[in-house]
Parts: C-alpha cells; structure tokens; sequence
C-alpha cells in the first residue's frame, strides 16, 4: 500500500463529465490500495471571473477580500468532486484549507505555504476515505482564509504530499508530460520520461507552463517525487525526480524559450566604479528582477555601454526609475527594446561536458541568428535574441543537441 | 446611534453593479452614524448552478458536502461587496459563517442555528468595520460547513440582529413591501406600512414569498423589527412588528393563495375508531405533511369519506404510501386532484371579531366558487378551491375585506 497525492488542474475539472472522469482515476488508485489525497484547482475559467469581478469593483482592492472571493472556486470543484468519488462507491470528504489546516503567512493574493497539519486527513484514511483537498489555499493568522497565487495548487499538491509524506506526487493536466521543447514549435520534440528536479526548475521558471516554479523548489527540498501525466490519456507521464534515478543521463534535456523579456540598452555610461550599483539598486529596490546584465569593454577608458533585461511587464517602470535618476547616473541614452526573447538549452549533463555553450553559438551563426546577450548557470545557457528568430532558434537548437524524435 | 442589520437578496446582487448600488445604501447607513452588519445572499442565478451541479454528479448526494459547494455562493458575494465597499471609503471585512462564527446544528442542507458569537463583529464594529456577514451558512460541531435551507439568508439577518440586538432588520428585496395580496393578481392591491408577527407567518407560510417563514418565527420570538423594503427604489417599506406597535388594527390585513396544494379523498372508508391514525399515521411516518382534513360524517353508520390535502410534490409519495397499507386500511377508492388552490384571509382583528367567515364564505358563494374544504386558526381562515377560480376568489376577497386601494 501505498500513499499518493494527486493533482488535477483547472482543464481538468471544467465540467462535470470531466469531474466524473477525474473521480474514475481516483477510484483507480484506490483500487489499486493506495491511501489517495487528491488536490483540486477552479473549474478552468471561474477564476478569472472571480478576479474580473474583483477589479471592476476596484483596481486596488483589499487582498485579504481577494482570497475570500477567489478561493471559493477551489472550494466548489472539491465539494464537487467528493459528490462524485461517492456516487461511484469511493468514500470521500473534501477538505479546505482552513479545515485541514494548511497554515500561510499572511501574504495575501500569494501567500507561502508555512505547515500543514496531515493529522486530521490521515484519521481521515484509517476511516477508508480519499481525501479531497481545496487547492490554491490557506489560512493565516486571525483565520482569514488565504491564496497562493496563480498556479498555486501545484505547491499544494506538493506541500501535502510532503507533510503526508506521500510516496508520490502525481501532477495530472492537459499533456501527457514535460517534453524537451514546445511541440506546438517543434514538431519533433520528446516527451521525457525522467527529468531532474534541477532542470525542472529551469524550464518552469523559463516559461515551460506545466508545472509552477515554487512547487518545484518545495519537490526538491523535501524530496518529493513529481510525476507529471494527461487526465484524459493513460501513460506514465515524466517523473520529475533527483539525479541519482536517472541513469541515462543526456547533456541537455530540453530548450526553453520565453518572449517575456525586454532589453534596455544605457550608451556612453560613465566608466567608473559604482555605476553598477547605482544602475541596479534602484531596479532593485522597486522589486524589479534584472535577469541578463552585459556591460562592454570601455573602448576610451571613460565610458561604456551597459545592457541588461528585465521582465516585459517591468519595462515602463524600469525605463520610469532609470530616467528618474539622469541626474545621479551619466549616461548618454536609454533604448528599450521589446521585440527580445530568451533561448535556453538546460541539462545537468553539462556540468562535466565541455563544449555545450559552443555548440550553441555555432548552431545559432549558422542560422545568421545574432546574441544579444548571454547568461549561464551550472546547468543552464540562456541567450537573448531578437523576437522573430524565437521559433528557429528553438528548432535549430533542439536538433543540434540531438534532441529530435522519429 | 443605532446597530442594524440589512439583508440584500439575490437579485439585489446579481451583478457588479447592483453590488455597487447596495454599497450605496450601506454607505448611507453608516453616514448616519449606524453600526451596520450586511448579510448577503449569493448572486441571482448561482445557487441553482451549484445544485444543479451537485444533482448531475449525484441525485442522492452528501448533504455535507453539498453544502461545501452551495455555500460558496455567498462566500463570493460577501467579498466582492467588502471590496465595493472600500472602493467608497467604507471600512469593511466579510464574514464568513465559520468565522463569525455562526454556530448550527448538523442537520446539512437545512440546518438550524443555535448560536452566533456576537463578539468578533462588533469588535470591528469598536474598529469603524461594516461587518459583511455571509448568509445561509453555518458552521457544525467538526468544523463542518452547513447552510440553512432556501431562503435561508432571511433567516441569518433575522438570528444576526437578534445576537447584536439590533434596533432593525432591514430585508432588501425586488420589492417595495407586503402588499395585501399577489399585485400580480389583483391590480388594486395596497402595500401595507406595518403588519404584525403573526399575519406575516401566516403569509409567509401561505405562499407570499416575501420572507422565509423560519426567519419570521425568529424574529416574533426575538422580538426582533424587521422591515422589508426596495433595494431599488426609495421608501419605508412594510415594518413586521408587534401588535401593541398598530395603533389602526384592520380585520383581514392580507389575503394568500397557495397553488402548491394537492387533494386525496379516500371514500368508503370504514368509520371506526382509529381510522384517521391509520391514515395520517404512515404519512407523518415519511415526513409528509398533511394540511387540510375533512371527514364526511358517516350515511349509513358503518362508511365515510375522507379528504386531506398535502403539498403538491409530496402526492405521490402520499398515494404510495396509502396504496402500500391498503390491506390494513379499508376503503373503496382512492381519488387524487392536483388542480386545487388554498385561499386564505389573514387578520389578527378576526380574533374579536365575528362574521369574518361568513363574509367570505358569501363572497365566494355569489362567485359560484365551491368550497372544498376549510381549516382555521385564530388568525386565518383558509378554504380550498379549485385551482382555476384561485384569481376570480382573491380578487372577490380582497374586494369584499374593503382591501383595495384607490
């Protein structure tokens, strides 16, 4: 016997017959003698309904208010679903966030998960019943109930599979699992059947939709295997997993892309020590993230030319708080430039292979395409290209690596 | 400055707009120095979305969880109108029932509250907060959310004002006030200023859908004055209150109809003792209640006829029950009619006066409208008719009271 967590996102709990087709997979698991906790997002669109009707009501309003409206989406599909697993002869009791309970602080709209209490859900399987808990929420202090943030019943599953000590973390969505590129860009690209918890994190955070960063990082630091499937197809998905379980282990796993990136090139920067900071500490302190940095080599000793990159979202402010500050900072003029996107091949093979980041570089001159700018990690290069070269890079790329499929 | 609380149905709700309009008025209320705690309903439309859900996946569905589902309708609307309060300058926090928290039995899908701890609400009422109180929901011994049955928010504002000690309940509804009948019926209907306790139950119960009856029986016992008014206009409204309150006391204050009655007569039944037991015994066995009862008196001394009637939705199960004692009760025949109304005359000015019966029993007669059978309390008389003279006989009522208006 074992313990599972199952998590179904928004598409896959859009209506009924999709809530009926979730609960015969849980009666699958529970057939099979598994003690089941299943974690459940909105039904796909009520969200955002929830959240329209908030803004209109006010651009500003209260989070604490936010979370009450948004988080009674989760509440409905898991009272839903509990109706459902019954009707097929599966005991079953929904649980909410407040009533398990799953504690937060009180960042409210994005709220980080701090304990879950696995108490009263494993009475809950001495009893024989699949617990079926709201995803997305929590509650803080002075029992206001709270969200995670978009995306969040990811971290859900996880933060429970991690407290239930759960043998497995089963993320169910609308593709059968991670693959080593976008196939609606590469026709040839993979589904991988084991991926690191490390190379996750890369293509989460670099714009791979399936799997919400923080529920990686909180997978990672508990050890929680992440298995990643389709609730509409059967397949054994992509295990997301620690390095040890990967035997074959390829150099890169996959190309991410992202066209979520804006570059803002400063010329004739005064070459002098502290530009630097004095450039990206106001960024900084107005909480916005600067990915990319390259600074030149000053040609006449006394200026040079500096470009970095922040999300496309953050340009006008980050433009707002550079030109702010013209009179502390000596720079000659600001472009902005929002037709930029990101490439990046990710694998945890390259850390003892040389030659990945060449490899790049040649694949990409020999398609004309220039690089605007480079960063790395230990098991990461990213480069920023102009935004119509997107797709061919990413195909250029993929092959070049031998990442292609038959 | 008074403490009140207003109540805003569903329709009053149904979009972000109407919830922009109640905040108005909840804003006058506190401009006028009020404490005022909101209880709202869940926006037109959405309960029956979410019982329409739980049905399909399930006919015979965990009330629990049924009320996990359905309760979220009025989590959404408690929030949102929060939000649209602040958008105005008005201090406020929603409330939901396990909050608050209001204490009910576990009798989920019709629960009844037993307690509300008055303590939190009016600590924020000390802080300059509106409290907005979800309606129709409670919360059981377990942490289990319940809600009240139909209607119920009525019954939350009620049980609400009575735990503050309110000096108001104020219903806002798709209407201006009680009406002495049906307007949709009789175009010359008069709405009232004040009406007692009792009448109001009686009309309640009688089918005027004004109020929920449990939330008028609340309020007689907490002697809590409710009014009901327009969310949409302007107006006093009608005030429910205590007799010693009407200093003009009319004898017939409203006339009510009920389409929702169906008949039974059993004839040859064997006159003895314990006959009616026999009968109405197994019936309040299944929960049905009868309302009407006419025994015939015997012809011949050894059989009689016997008529009842029930609610419409309970006839068959009425017909199954009967039929299914057959051996054990003795009679000829049984009849079944669902095409019959009850009409009836409310005052609490009958109670000292007499010919109250006669003069309706005359005004019906000169209409040809036969009288199938009667059933009074000290406040009402009702009789059942055929359905199609339901309008022809309130119209005659009303007139021959001295009910209608200019």
């Amino acid at each position: 016997m074992a313990r599972i967590v199952m998590k179904f996102g928004g598409t896959s709990v859009k209506d009924i017959d999709r809530i009926r087709n979730v609960a015969q997979r849980v009666k699958a698991e529970v057939g099979a003698g598994n003690e089941v906790a299943v974690v459940v997002s909105a039904m796909a669109g009520v969200t955002n309904q929830l959240v329209d009707w908030t803004n209109q009501l006010s651009k500003l309003h209260d989070p604490r208010e936010y979370d009450v409206v948004v988080a009674s989406g989760e509440q409905v599909t898991s009272g839903l679903l509990a109706v459902g697993l019954q009707a097929i002869g599966v005991e079953a009791r929904s649980w909410l966030g407040w009533q398990v309970p799953i504690r937060s602080n009180a960042v409210h709209g994005k709220a980080r998960i701090e304990s879950i209490l696995a108490e009263r859900i494993e009475a809950g399987f001495k009893r024989g019943e699949v617990a079926v808990v709201a995803g997305f929420q929590g509650v803080a202090e002075g029992e206001r109930i709270t969200t995670l943030g978009r995306g969040g019943s990811d971290t859900s599953a996880v933060a429970l599979a991690a407290a239930l000590k759960a043998s497995r973390c089963d993320i169910y969505t609308d593709v059968d699992g991670v693959y080593t590129t976008d196939p609606r860009i590469v026709a040839k690209a993979r589904k991988l059947d084991k991926i690191t918890y490390e190379e996750m994190l890369e293509l989460a955070s670099l714009g791979a939709k399936v799997l919400q960063t923080r529920s990686v990082e909180m997978a990672m630091n508990h050890r929680v295997r992440l298995r990643v499937l389709s609730s509409f197809e059967d397949g054994p998905g992509t295990l997301v997993c620690d390095e040890d379980e990967i035997v074959e282990k390829s150099i890169v796993s996959g190309i991410a892309y992202s066209r979520d990136e804006a570059k803002i090139t400063l010329t004739g920067v005064a070459d002098r020590p502290g530009v630097a900071a004095a450039i990206f500490g106001p960024l900084a302190e107005s909480s916005i993230n600067v990915d990319m940095i390259v600074q030149n080599v000053s040609v006449d000793g006394t200026s040079t030319d500096i470009t970095f990159t922040v999300g496309k979202a953050d340009l006008d402010r980050a433009v707002h708080v550079i030109t702010g500050r013209r009179d502390k900072l000596t720079f000659k003029d600001l472009k902005a430039d929002k037709n930029v996107s990101k490439v990046s091949v990710i694998g945890v093979g390259m850390r003892s292979h040389a030659g990945v980041a060449q490899r790049m570089f040649s694949a990409l001159a020999d398609r004309s395409i220039n690089i605007q700018a480079i960063s790395t990690s230990e098991i990461k290069i990213s480069v920023l290209i102009a935004e119509e070269y997107t797709e061919l890079a990413v195909r250029a790329l993929h092959t070049a690596y031998g990442l292609d499929g038959k």
